[in-house]
């Protein structure tokens, strides 16, 4: 099959992107119309349908895009070196801005299957397989032991620590919390 | 200074914290009255003041009331033991309703100061004070090394595990799973 030619530049993508995590900001997801978007950036809404198919798909495609990097590209040769690279790519300001997204979008959530369903196929799961595979490398490498029960709860520690830390100390993850935490729980539970 | 007299029966006060409950799954805590509240128990709202204080308060102790056991309240020798006594006294059921419950509520917290400030004084906080201490006695009966980094750690494993199992598997957290996670987690990341 053939990829179908994206009709919009990488730099129009990324403005309309921002017009959407700005008005999600701005009025939440229950609130933030097709329409709204359209107004905001000055297009038609046959092309913000056509270019991204929903709302719940335009949410979750412009959330992905405030990632700084997508654990998939990071190989570096050691699982240290990896994990150290998640955290070098990590940008406090940017997740102080996630968490309140996120915060806001925990709610909308449960309200619509669809954006739900969005989120886990567009942002969650492809995250959670670039971490597998990550982890299946330092196993192959004989990192990490095959049978280490901790290697089926690594998304759960990481994933858990960004939203226990804002309620426990009411702050947000930073670089360095990320690194003390992964130092201190996730390599001793994974043995390395 | 004398502790006031309870002007209400354990057995009455059990019944009004069901009914808070109650009333919180159907309507959601924005919509939730202490005229309601009086209705559903027919209570005078100067007897619920009177009681609880305020409806944050009164919110934050019914939830307390479905704890099956305070961590304050288990000291069984060991924290192997210790940790399988808190996963006994887990209730699935209980759990699972509990998911639902503090699901509704993670958006009203941050609506409402007075909300998060009553469940962090008489929820959050006495149970990671209870943990502490339980930890502590581990450090000092020569279980956990005193310089263990995982030590400060073990609020936001436990509690993070609880939030990110539902949105990583779609299930709220069970009796096996939180046994198999302290198992694979938190023991060897405290060294234990």
């Amino acid at each position: 099959m053939a990829a179908r030619r994206s009709r919009i530049t990488p730099e129009r993508e990324a403005e309309l992107h921002g017009a959407v995590l700005d008005l999600l900001r701005e009025v939440g997801y229950e609130a933030l119309t097709m329409d709204a978007v359209a107004a905001r950036t000055k297009s038609s809404k046959a092309t913000l349908y056509r270019q991204w198919g929903s709302k719940p798909e335009l949410v979750a495609k412009a959330l992905r895009c405030t990632q700084p990097v997508s654990l998939r590209e990071i190989d570096t040769g050691s699982l240290r070196t990896d994990f150290a690279r998640m955290v070098e790519c990590s940008d406090d300001a940017q997740m102080a801005k996630d968490t309140a997204l996120m915060r806001g979008l925990a709610h909308a959530v449960h309200e619509s299957p669809e954006l739900h369903k969005a989120l886990r196929d567009l942002l969650v799961d492809p995250e959670i397989n670039g971490l597998q595979t990550m982890l299946q490398r330092a196993v192959d490498r004989g990192e990490i032991r095959p049978d280490c029960p901790a290697l089926d709860f690594v998304p759960h520690m990481l994933i858990g620590a960004f939203i226990a830390l804002p309620l426990i100390e009411d702050r947000p993850v930073d670089r360095n919390f990320l690194g003390h935490f992964i130092d201190a729980v996730v390599f001793p539970a994974l043995g390395v």
